[in-house]
């Protein structure tokens, strides 16, 4: 198992006029964190993107607890239960500052080779850089 | 059962590198799809709004199957299932111009009281207007 | 001079806690008036990027005069003044279902060629559709 | 003169189909600048929203000199040349990680009562916050 927690300051632009972040935006959050998470144990996304591995979102689960507000200093925790093979499954929970949680969420994304746009297994370092943690 | 079509262009600022439409932005399609078919029976979300009652998203679930690109003409089916109750569950399907399945998604949200801030059964007139069909 | 009105309906998540549209949401709103100007003269804006023109903003200027607010259905009137040459300059106005001015906006684009990433004239088929009307 | 950095990592979702940062995110870019700068003399943005007073923008200017792209860290220079009043305009300069400027921007926001939603000077506290700089 590999986890991992990331910060996110909520913006006024993610903000809709219930006074709550909009809950498209989960999403955005969901991304940073999980790139933090795989830069975390030394690899680059753009450079995974660079050598010709891409990783679309397959499927995404999420349940609002309660709402994220303004200018909340979020602590999203990321963790990986299973290495990754041809899928990548990410978990997620989101705390604001009074330690709440706001939000449940699980990512599945698959590793896809930019040339011929078939899925494909995970790349070797990422692979060697997870394996000690499993 | 109830069932409406409605038609996006995806836009410019929706796609991203990868040439594709952000998953996150789906969320902002199935919104879009929800409020035109509340509308399609005859209900304005922005009306109940005003008359005090919100709607959050309680819970997303989406699956991506094939991409949606930039100004794909895009046909999202929503069906709703059951009479909602404090909670109001929609069903989506998105297909492009050649009629393929893209994408394929649930949300369950809430009605709450904008006053207590507490949830709240489905107003009289949502019912009144749905309960025809059901 | 060449003259198109394109209607646009705001969403939920366009707005922000203020009860309006975020200002950086006009930028996309600009951009659906624009392809959708260029698509009424006849050209496809995706079809130019196929053809290996893309077209990125240079210059954005924007005045927000009353806020646009959560349904409202905007009208954006937009004006090409000259013909475009490397530079392809539209003036806008947005206006709500009352009529009342909300946003006058200027952008400058610059056609670029997608292999060499250098400014190129306007491609022909652009200026053949225009022509006509100045 | 009041001058304050402020770093931002662009996102995957800030980036569109060109594999540039779409012109509209900037806008939410300067806004975190002008946030964090107002952090940075001691005033939150948040509690003055709390104390009743709103700063909608009401002209925002710029300049799309180099692409932003994915996850380049940048930095945004901002510059308060002159000592609010009703009006309160910034200056910003976006710079990537070579330190080669991207954008140049202006906005010129408003204090708004939030109960009679109309212009207001500066609260006393941002002055005093601030008039040691000029």
């Amino acid at each position: 198992m590999y986890t991992n927690k990331v910060e996110i300051r909520v913006r006024y632009a993610e903000t809709d006029q219930m006074g709550y972040v909009y809950y498209g935006n989960y999403a955005t959050y969901l991304e940073v964190a999980r790139v933090e998470t795989i830069r975390s144990f030394g690899i680059s996304y753009k450079a995974l993107e660079e050598m010709g591995v891409m990783m679309p979102v397959l499927e995404y689960k999420t349940k609002f607890i309660r709402p994220a507000k303004y200018d909340d200093l979020l602590t999203i925790v990321v963790v990986i239960k299973t290495l990754p093979n041809v899928r990548f499954t990410f978990d997620y929970e989101i705390y604001n500052e009074q330690n709440q949680l706001l939000n449940v969420s699980e990512t599945t994304l698959v590793f896809v080779d930019a040339t011929t746009m078939k899925p494909t297994p995970a790349p070797q370092n990422v692979i060697s850089a997870l394996k000690e943690f499993f």
